[in-house]
């Protein structure tokens, strides 16, 4: 078959394809990830390219203006090519480089994104997490054993759990694989009998995980991860002292098949579909782990266990576990109370004999990242009615106390992590995170105080709000003359000017127009319904809620006045909101350090009920009223009429 | 290096090997496997060859006798050629073939070696066996599961959890691996929810081993395995109905590195020595399953578990655990209560998730062959005092009933298996079982009426016994001219020929010399005084023994009179005597088919004391005086000073 070789700018990276393969998949065989949020189906628009030399056959598309096609702007999924070619990938289009480092992460907290736990933990919650005893998933204990003498005669390996036994006589069953054994005689000799032995909780036994030399019982080390759709964080933690030693994060380059839950389901389907997808989040949780060992001056083999909090799909393909059943009705993951298994099992290299625990899932769309949540949250231990939201691209929100919980998914879409935007962008430097209206002119705020290169989550929220506020939009989103943004007409809908060419870091118009706004009003509104549905459900009214726990990407950064204007969240006192950050993270570090947070994770998943909206006629009875700014009730947010 | 070309006859197999390899190596290379006791050590004498054609090398060996050394006779380990050669094998010092297959059985069964079960069940200790509760290692239970709705969303392997505890509520703690998990989806949905689950007892957790479409409840199988120094005897199981499906033997291929287990734990640090033992080991369990299994039309996906019983070293072996510490004082085991794993981690190839179990063992030089063999007894349960023998090449003695147990072993060597004696040999056709001495007329009879081709252990018990009543021999083992058996010189020593060479199968005379009667001293003298150090150590007499239990090769064809008689037995009436076969493979069956039985089973392990002979000095002093026949002192056997 005829090869052709692509080149793609401005990094001049080359990569031989044959013919008839598109641009987007010879792209990420150079390693460049292109983004885009439908799996390379033509639908999404995010993976736009332009084409500085070559033939070339291409489908239209909607998606790409007429100024951009006389550009040479392409669908890079929808493009093969007829001969060798220059490509250029726009910044706009790059998802960046796979790994967030930890300057990155530093910046990104400034902005509220991944709150490290040291921090949280000194805000509202902290109580929450920290009342769990300690007791790590795997301990290590050092032991001196008797020397073995002729009336004394037992065996190493039964010398080893006797000594165990005496100094935890709590522990009823324990377990020891044969590679321990195997190694057990030289060991013990040569260390002159003094070991430290790692001890793992293995779904309610214990298992002798590692056996080293001498007294290595304060070098004990696990790792928590947080595996986002869109993000995958990792912290490495002391679980002795209970201290992070390291931060990392990455995107999640599943992304590459995918932006959402469903694509990836969908994409799991193709030939080597799961394993591929599987690969994608191992590979960088790996490489997250061992930057992470290496920093810290550790090794892989010093770290004895893993913990997990993701969705349900994350989890499946964490594990390469099928997915196909949890978009089929009636919606069944393979599992949602996953044993714990050997890391190196799902792929994942710590000590060989490492253990690997998932937090647990409660259906098909609400996973272990929420139940992490509602145990960082502590909702579940008062007696209070609170609700917990969780601004992901799945949007989950739980309601409840100590008594029951009621949980749904309502699929938000990207917006709130700045995707499905002309300009969005994600939380990194240079995104404006905020923006106010002042004096008839547009102050932005950026991470990192940088020329702005896109609006993220947070700043998407407040420009809505203040473009509501000073009537530049009506109330179901249409763009009026004004005299503070250029507005223009863009392929049939108007947009708005909000940063010119010439001030922005991409020397390209920053815009927004009526479909993006459209598409934050389906977001907002499937939350907001999300919150009425399980109201009604559980027989309460939004004047019960006494706490709003809000989780996720937007962290910190978001403008709760802002977000009650557009109708995101409910009209309630500003004092009830709280800010909980990445909670996914920080309640499967919590469960990695006790076992005590892992029962109540269980009892939390157990208690939890699942709501399915997709067959909720409520929902789509209610949803449709969301779709208007705040609301098509406006009685319902008193606060913002009297703003309007 | 210069290569020549060895033929070994009759056989004609031939080999290249590089000069300085020895003769065994070679044979060992062709597959024909040479008797030997030493590992190759020139010491045993067993490995000699006859070379027909070539130059060579050889040491000079006080094994080999001047008339042999004329035919050309050379020691195999000590000789390395120095061109191409030809040597014979002659059929003493072949091994045979490696598995001895089910016709031998049936031969050998009757002449009392593997007893099957079925038969031994209609014995004496029937009861003793008969009495557990039926709960085998692993169960299979059929599952109609409920199929999901939109209301009962639990996951796939969530509801299977559910179902099984549903039906079994004594089962608290269940495990179940990834790789179930992820086959599950399919599965279910293709079975429309009826399926069947394998439940593996695993170190009191209950595991899911294997998830079958349909009913395949009643198709539940395991394998029980004796892993004896000489010889390797599997049953295949079916763990519903408790029947033996087939049972097959094999002998124990580490013979070719070493006789007994002293031999194999040196072995054992050579270069690879483990591993080749380990092969040796697994490569024969394999492949008897593997046998048993097609003969049955199943497949190897339809054992779920095997059992083994075996010496602490033959049981380090197996899983491939250095034995060095066995043999180094204080002589201590890597492990004796081995946790159950999965078969695969030891190379033993079943159903890639099938348990593997191997009985307990006590210390160095008593192992889970002799814990099997007590359970089998019954010996435990009462209130009398029995001994209970295994009259293998450990010669192990266990003394109690069920308040206390105490073990020792005694070395005993390889004479009860017809090791270590000029003419000895295995309990196979021809081999001669029983003798006697009637109308001053040597009668002999052997196994399957065939043609003498030497003696095995129950026929040299017979030997001396007659030859010490007729006064052939004297109570030193000093051979008398006599009417009855030609006696010659041989090297020095005296010798009787029992069998001329024109009578014998093997055309050679078939003889007994004083020191093969020195050498049988020692090994009845060991046994005896094993039972002395016991009987003082415990404050008991002879007398007090209400059950002698007996286990091992010699089986029901030993004389108990005979044994008496030459002292190896102690003087009690002959209804206290019960063969009990091969203890090991039946007690490691009774494991297999019952988890009450292999409470036991521990029970017995962690009452009994092990006493190391090598350290005691009773044994010492009162090893010598059993060092004659019956016994120094007479009035130890008053039946036996009657007949003298």
């Amino acid at each position: 078959m005829e090869e052709f070789r692509i080149t793609f700018l401005p990094e001049h990276k080359a990569v031989y394809i044959d013919r008839g393969t598109d641009l987007l998949t010879a792209a990420l065989k150079t390693g460049i990830h292109i983004y885009n949020s439908c799996g390379g189906e033509g639908v999404c628009g995010r993976c736009k390219v332009v084409v500085k030399k070559g033939i070339y056959i291409t489908e239209d598309s909607g998606r790409i203006s007429e100024k951009e096609r006389e550009e040479g702007y392409v669908l890079a999924c929808r493009t093969t090519p007829e001969s060798d070619m220059e490509v250029l990938v726009p910044e706009e289009s790059m998802l960046g480089d796979l790994e967030i480092l930890t300057e990155e992460i530093k910046t990104t907290r400034l902005a509220g994104l991944y709150t490290p736990v040291e921090e949280i933990e000194e805000e509202h919650y902290k109580a929450a997490l920290k009342i769990f005893k300690h007791g790590p998933l795997s301990t290590k204990i050092f032991l001196k054993l008797p020397k073995p003498t002729i009336d004394d005669n037992s065996g190493d390996a039964d010398r080893l759990l006797r000594e165990i036994k005496k100094q935890h006589k709590e522990i009823n069953v324990i377990q020891m694989g044969l590679s321990n054994i195997k190694r057990l005689p030289r060991l013990l000799r040569e260390s002159d009998w003094k070991v430290t032995a790692t001890l793992g909780n293995r779904n309610k036994t214990t298992e002798v995980v590692l056996i080293e030399p001498g007294d290595r019982s304060r070098e004990n080390f696990g790792v928590a991860v947080d595996i986002g759709t869109t993000t995958i964080v990792a912290y490495l933690v002391d679980l002795n002292s209970q201290k992070v030693l390291g931060t990392k994060a990455s995107y999640n380059p599943q992304v590459d098949f995918g932006e959402d839950v469903i694509s990836r389901i969908i994409f799991a389907q193709h030939e080597k579909g799961l394993e591929k997808l599987h690969h994608a989040v191992i590979d960088t949780v790996n490489s997250l782990i061992d930057n992470m060992i290496k920093e810290a001056s550790l090794t892989l083999d010093d770290v004895t266990a893993v913990i997990s909090a993701g969705n349900t799909t994350m989890t499946h393909l964490l594990l390469k576990i099928d997915p196909t059943q949890i978009r089929k009705d009636p919606y069944i993951p393979a599992v949602n109370f996953m044993p714990i298994i050997r890391a190196s099992e799902a792929g994942i290299k710590i000590n060989p004999r490492g253990l690997l625990m998932c937090l647990p899932c409660i259906g098909s769309y609400v996973g272990g990242d929420i139940v992490a949540g509602v145990l960082a949250s502590g909702m579940y231990k008062i007696k209070d009615i609170s609700l917990f939201i969780d601004l992901g691209t799945n949007g989950e929100v739980v309601l409840g106390n100590k008594e029951w919980l009621l949980a749904c998914s309502t699929s938000a879409g990207p917006c709130f992590e700045g995707g499905g935007l002309t300009s969005g962008m994600r939380a990194m430097k240079g995104a404006i995170q905020n923006i106010s209206i002042k004096n008839n002119f547009l102050e932005i705020e950026t991470i990192g105080n940088l020329p702005p290169k896109g609006i993220c989550g947070s700043g998407i929220v407040d420009i809505i709000s203040e473009l509501l506020k000073n009537k530049i939009i009506d109330r179901s989103g249409k763009i009026k003359e004004n005299k503070i943004c250029k507005v223009r007409d863009s392929e049939g809908a108007k947009e708005l000017v909000l940063v010119e060419a010439k001030d922005s870091a991409t020397l390209k118009d920053i815009t927004i127009d009526e479909n993006d706004i459209k598409n934050l009003m389906h977001s907002k509104g499937a939350i907001y319904t999300g919150i009425e549905v399980l109201l009604k459900e559980a027989g309460f009214n939004k004047s019960d809620i006494k706490h709003v726990f809000i989780a996720g990407g937007l962290g910190t950064a978001l403008n709760i006045r802002s977000a009650i204007n557009i109708g995101l969240l409910p009209d309630l006192p500003e004092k009830n909101f709280v800010f909980l950050g990445n909670t996914s993270v920080s309640g499967a570090k919590a469960c990695l350090l006790s076992s005590e947070a892992m029962d109540y994770a269980e009892i939390i998943a157990n208690k939890m009920t699942y709501l399915d909206l997709s067959t909720s006629s409520s929902f789509m009875n209610n949803y449709s009223a969301a779709l208007f700014l705040p609301h098509t009730d406006i009685e319902l947010f008193p606060s913002v009429k009297k703003l309007l």
